[in-house]
């Protein structure tokens, strides 16, 4: 475990909050570009006070994504600009710097200061611990946007990775009826096993109509015009697929088809989670590392 | 199955709607009091008009409550008023009256008019149905209102009654530690086999400390102040028991404590699944009527 | 807890032997009628030289059934007679009995020597946990008889009582397709809330064709001849009712049906367990006789 | 699908005469090397009355092992030797041979012959259905062997594969406390989410001492003797890794520890549905075959 070092926690949101405080149990955590944080106080600083202070860092936690424009670093929390630049400059060659969706720009700009980092959203436990809040979100949209309850839903979804694997066993649970979409013998097999019906994804098109929910997880245009035109009129369409999605939802929209892009769910929905999730992964990184020092 | 009838649908909500669409497959269809209501154009009509056609009823169905003042049906999708006494002039002595939470004055007036009536609140499967969208509008504020996952989420429900069994397979599939307090030794047992921790009600005090919700199904002040004192500041509280509820709200408001008084679940979160929980309870009625004639 | 009393535990099989183990730790444990019984040595006695030592018992636990003749006490696991009236001699005014079906004649018995005594089968509780070991039984059967998997088999359940609410989550998750029988529309809103298929009672003949499995509950003949006649030749039939069960055995063998009367499960598959239910329900009555005496 | 085709289906068990039936429906099938078969009578032959008839064949099926001294086909149910050679004249180029656990010298001969053949336990599918019966046979042997509940068992899985995924479930549904260990984080993450406490492999000494149950599913050798010697002396040790295994069994047995080496699972529990999940892989194949040669 990570105790006794000196963490910097730069912009963000409550992820990086939540994370914030977890390090803070054991470490001395230090936070900027988070001002309008609440719950961490105590932790906030300015990057002119720790120049002033000299202090040392051992861990650099950039937020996900690291920056939006290459410049400076993404700082929802805050109202000034946090460059790139200056903070790096805490730096030092001891320091490992931890963020989200490193640009190339990002990492050209990290190596060229010969700083370790490592981008936890290449981690695959991340990946698997966020497919609960974004399945978790999933349900949280439907029981939103349907008039009816999830039980006795027929919910086809499209796509057997991670997130339909854990939201597949919460659908059933709560009595929806779900059909999952594969492309391997092997998945569908895994499919029935988990109680759900399995289908071929070039079969979406003859199993759509009876839907109440689709929802995508494949990073590929499947609802296209031909299909979209089998979907009932009532049916709830969403998109969990990051750009350019699954849905085509110029013609979504002139159907009058009721379509939801849902991105980056574990941060709107669950950012204390999501940040104990990003503050566990960085515990597993460094725990193999310190293995490979030994 | 209800066929062939001629069905009056007099004012509420969405539920009416959704009731009234159902009936509308093999059934002769008329509504009042639901002007604003979308989807059922077709089926409106207004009580003088009914009068002048003569259209003799074989059902009137009032809303849920029925009435909120003993002179008129509650109307929330209409701004006129609908007053009990032109709707009950619709009925014959053949007419069969459903409806819910009937007052002691309304029934009072049904029973003047010598009318047949039932209050399908008073029916088990109805309050065994509606369990399912109760529970799942809980969960569905645990997850507007939490920032942080189900899955991990320490819950207490305190009484093991229908919402609770409904409730406790989907928490759990959803990875929340579950504790259940109820009052028999086979209530226990039970809550064991569901996978919960069972606990006695008068040991809710000394197991409320490490909860991360708290929600009540018991209509009677169970959270008092000197149990609400060993609530951790960030626990959310939900009351599902109806008046004059489970918390005292104004002690937990004074301490800070988030709460929710969340009523009537089932017509907010899924009114089309309750307007068919109504619908399936009324037909469940008519064939334990039918084989009582025969 | 019932600690640092003397108990007498007397006869039985290996229910009674686990109920003395758990009893020895915190009392004093003797054991009669059981000297085939292993694992107990140190506490196998004889009703003679428990005479002889004048040992004051504040417990005699007898076994489940607790004779099968009015004379002797059921001890499978001895060879020799253990008389009731000699097991009863060693009880005194202060001393409580506790016993499973106890016969009228054993009850008068008791009540002549003016005894407190009970029988634990009457307890709630013990019944709704035994169900668990009937469950678990019953899916050892399946497991055992037939050529097929669990997963996909179509199984049947007549009666939703105590047993069926523990059966069908098993069989579900072990993905079979479950089918329950019942009388009243709040039973088929449970079923299916459970996740199975509910049906009327009166709609067996209709629904028995398919079926894979068969599995009656209720105590009363509901697979008569006529029903018999509809079941599939590779069905299996198994009966969990006690006498006189619910099949029609004479009929269901002559038509070559596989049938199977599985009766006191707990007892046969798990008796580790079934001698800790009957130990824990103990410890239920005697703290509600402690709030009693209070 | 495979349809008005001429099959051979030689040797093997209840999993060939199961296969056999489920062809039978479609095609024109013969059975050699199963004399003792019940319920294929009009499907049993011989290799000359096929040579005499000059029947050609479109597909041979070989059983599960196919041979088992590389000379003769593997013949439980036959009293007479039928050899490979035999079997194999019946095949012309044309001819599709499917097998289980094909020996290299198997294969060699089949190459020699310039027949297509495949291996269908090198199928992904074929692993994880069979996953299924191997879980339901390992469960059965919990039954079977414990003299308590699965209801409240610590079971330890070691190994999180295909076995592992479909077990845990199962287990947690019956009310088993299962603990997994795997070996990489993102193991970990699933493991929990199942349900399931998550170690690592290297913590296994130290969480084995308070289990009930341990089920091994690596092919290596993981119970040694230091591990061995920290289980509990009631506890039931279950192998399913095939040759060599993952206990050392001599120093288990010299312990006195309760060891069951279970090995091929599907063919004893569930040979019906073992031989469906082989007519199935051969389907899926078959299918791939027709789009690679259209």
């Amino acid at each position: 475990m990570i105790q006794n070092k000196t963490i910097l926690v730069a912009g963000g949101d409550l992820r990086q909050m939540s994370l914030a405080k977890l390090f803070d149990k054991n470490n001395k955590v230090f936070c900027v570009g988070l001002e309008q944080g609440s719950g961490i106080s105590h932790l906030k600083t300015t990057v002119d006070e720790l120049i002033m202070k000299n202090v040392a860092f051992d861990y650099i936690i950039l937020p996900m994504p690291a920056s939006l424009d290459n410049n400076t670093i993404n700082c929802p929390f805050s109202s000034k600009n946090l460059l790139i630049d200056d903070v790096l400059c805490l730096a030092d060659e001891k320091t490992a710097v931890y963020g989200g969706k490193l640009s190339l720009n990002m990492k050209q700009h990290l190596e060229e200061k010969k700083l370790w980092y490592l981008d936890y959203l290449d981690r695959e436990e991340l990946a698997v611990l966020n497919a609960v809040p974004t399945a978790e979100g999933t349900i949280q949209i439907l029981m939103e946007e349907l008039p009816t309850t999830v039980y006795g839903t027929r919910c086809l979804l499209i796509g057997n990775g991670r997130i339909t694997k854990v939201l597949t066993p919460r659908l059933i649970a709560m009595g929806a009826k779900v059909t999952v979409s594969a492309r391997k013998y092997s998945d569908y097999a895994w499919i029935e096993i988990a109680g759900a019906k399995a289908i071929s994804t070039h079969d979406i098109a003859s199993h759509i109509l009876n839907q109440d929910v689709v929802i995508n997880t494949v990073p590929a245009m499947v609802l296209n015009e031909e299909i979209l035109s089998k979907v009932d009129e009532n049916c709830l369409l969403i998109d969990l697929a990051s750009k350019p999605g699954g849905i085509d939802f110029t013609i979504a929209r002139e159907m009058g088809l009721k379509t939801i892009w849902a991105l980056s769910l574990p941060g709107k929905v669950a950012p204390v989670s999501a940040g104990k999730i990003i503050y566990e992964t960085i515990q597993n990184v460094e725990a193999e590392r310190r293995i490979h020092l030994d």
